[in-house]
């Protein structure tokens, strides 16, 4: 008798995003006269072309792909060999960071890295998560069986919470109890905070106290405009004793659709076994990789490598400019309405306090209905998300002018 | 503290390829005037170019994404529909098998997908697996705890091999014990075998009867030529009850560098609580693939729509008929020397019996230091995979003619 992964019932069956599909589906039934007006500033998916430095690598490999001469078949599991070291070389030695291309495994996803790092943890780490964040944290967790079940509020058992709140700055504090795994994320999806070098540097001394791993994501790291804001948790002295960072090309090169990304795995990272003997994580993600992954399409690893060529760089540079262009847009419509706006700077999200009174969904309903703006409701990424909502700037600048008016305007 | 996975301090260390690579180097180092003689009949890649039709497709899809109106960001996790259709109508509907498009779940490869089905079944299940077999079924169990350590032969614990032997024609059998997961890859890497219509029934209803699994590898069904033997287990009355199906373009489209695959989910499939509550995996699959995945490439989707055209579908053929055609070739050449070969007819490999007295290493160098060919040795498969040597046919016609021609002169 074939048995199933039981923690998968514990989940809850609402997503967030199917959610707010359906919601704008059935407004857009009800009232068709105004479907064609409705602007999407919810789900954080790029809006823009990839870059010409990318679309031009990706034609020359697959001409490459057409010859036999030039054909490749299975590549190494962890990436080429050219991309490993393009990335090293400029997101870390570049700027003082010592990363060696052998610490550099190449994915189809920081989505996909989120979840297979649980793979080569244990089952008796107490882990700790930012409320609210990316929800993949939480969910892969749970299949993993690393939680108990949920209660009213949707929150797990077995996992410590980090709230984010106003009063903090959106920005987690280490708990006083001890947690083994710690899920960071800066700049944020959804509030657009960023910690700065010395909440991050906070972070890393407790985790060389307490022998814990943090879990990096730092998938929107280009578009930290501040100075003196980490790029890499690298940047902290003994980080590399105690962290594990993802970052993507998704919201850089625009390759949502592409698929590729990364996770730097130090050599000098330890994990302990039951019987308290500590060994390094490499050689198991390693193994992870090579067993269960079989590497990234080589035509998408030519198009990552494209970004770091000094063309791609501006074109990636021109990219985010764009993004944060809408970003300071959308923010001064919606302040002009009178609502807190958080993020934006270092983010291409808005974090937005909706008016006394307003749950992160009635607040959705209102800007649906009156402004016909979609938006994404903030309780969907943690119980402290609730009277926020997020707004996106993956948007077009003729859609992101036009959803700041509306915001402007809107009566509440 | 963090823990780490102790399973995977199970594992053996030296993994089958890269042992191979490192004889090859040693040798060639030593023997710099025939180095550059080697041929390389060993690990399972593809070797000819992509298919004109795959490659018009991706340049295609690559312009697309240069355009704002017709970029692409993420797509559905589970794969477009465009594609799922197309799977879905060619390789079963139009086949008279009943499986609906929403069954299809396309991935980024047979190797992701044999891993990752473990993250939505328990921990509780006896699994079966041939001997000998691709490598990754037993390695993903180990690491997912459902074995107990390695025994001095390479077996592990709690694991039911299943042994397919010249006696019983490589085609492993239904054992007398009640096991609840099932590795069935068919035809068979690395043996070249085939279940026919009758054994493929025997296992239905015997996973039918005791409300087991069967996880269906058929990989290499495009390489099928003898009548009467099933493409899919799904030809099997009953077997949407009790098997997974997982296919790859990777060798019969040449994907190994480009990376497409799928598993077909029937949704009529349960698996049991530990109450004993039957429920259906489609939505725990559904859900791990939209938590833990984010669809595979846009160009890539397009790339492997296109083999489903006519023109692919004739690209695709020629491909398959080069490599059986190298089959042949070198069957004729190892048999010529006196050796026994089985394979070769519905598969790219051949499944060769050393002679007497010589293990499967002691083959693989003798064959390396005489004939300069490069073969894998049959005892990295498995213990009952000892005494012999796996040829794969993935090379150019000339290295195959050439191959064939060292066989036959080859002395033991």
């Amino acid at each position: 008798m074939a048995y199933l992964n039981e923690n998968f019932l514990k989940l809850k069956a609402g997503y967030l995003f199917p959610e707010v599909a359906r919601r704008v589906k059935v407004f857009c039934e009800k009232n068709p006269q105004v479907a064609s007006r409705v602007i999407r500033c919810g789900i954080g998916d790029v809006t823009e072309p990839l870059p010409p430095a990318v679309i031009a690598a990706m034609h020359k490999a697959v001409d490459e792909m057409s010859k036999r001469e030039t054909f490749r078949g299975y590549g190494p599991e962890q990436g080429y060999e050219f991309l490993r070291s393009a990335i090293a070389q400029n997101d870390y030695r570049d700027r003082g960071i010592d990363i060696a291309d052998d610490e550099i495994f190449v994915s189809d996803g920081s989505k996909c890295d989120c979840g297979n790092i649980l793979d080569i943890l244990g089952n008796k780490n107490k882990i700790a998560i930012s409320d609210p964040v990316y929800p993949v944290y939480v969910d892969t967790n749970v299949m993993a069986g690393n939680t108990g079940d949920a209660d009213e509020t949707g929150a797990y058992k077995g996992i410590v919470y980090l709230p984010c709140t106003k009063e903090n700055g959106f920005v987690p504090r280490p708990p006083r109890r001890k947690v083994d795994i710690i899920y960071l994320c800066s700049p944020n999806n959804p509030t657009g905070a960023v910690l700065n070098k010395e909440q991050l540097t906070e972070w890393v001394q407790y985790a060389l106290k307490n022998k814990s791993i943090i879990l990096y994501d730092a998938a929107y790291e280009s578009y930290i405009t501040e100075p003196g804001i980490p790029h890499s948790i690298f940047e902290i002295p003994g980080a590399k004793e105690c962290a594990i960072e993802f970052r993507s090309f998704s919201k850089n090169g625009g390759f949502t659709g592409v698929r590729c990304a990364f996770t730097v795995m130090p050599k000098a990272l330890l994990a302990s076994t039951k019987k308290g003997e500590f060994k390094p994580l490499h050689p198991l993600w390693y193994r992870r990789m090579t067993t269960k992954f079989n590497g990234v399409s080589y035509i998408t690893q030519r198009a990552a490598e494209a970004l770091y060529t000094p063309e791609g760089k501006q074109q990636v540079r021109d990219l985010i400019n764009h993004y944060l262009g809408n970003a300071k847009i959308l923010a001064e419509g919606i302040r002009a309405s009178g609502l807190e706006v958080y993020g934006g700077v270092n983010a291409p999200y808005l974090w937005v306090k909706a008016p006394e009174g307003y749950t992160s969904w009635q607040a959705f309903d209102h800007i649906l209905e009156k402004a016909n703006l979609v938006v994404t409701p903030g309780s969907g990424f943690g119980s402290q998300g609730e009277g926020y909502f997020r707004v996106s700037s993956y948007n077009s600048r003729q859609n992101a002018i036009e959803a700041a008016e509306r915001f402007r305007n809107l009566k509440w």
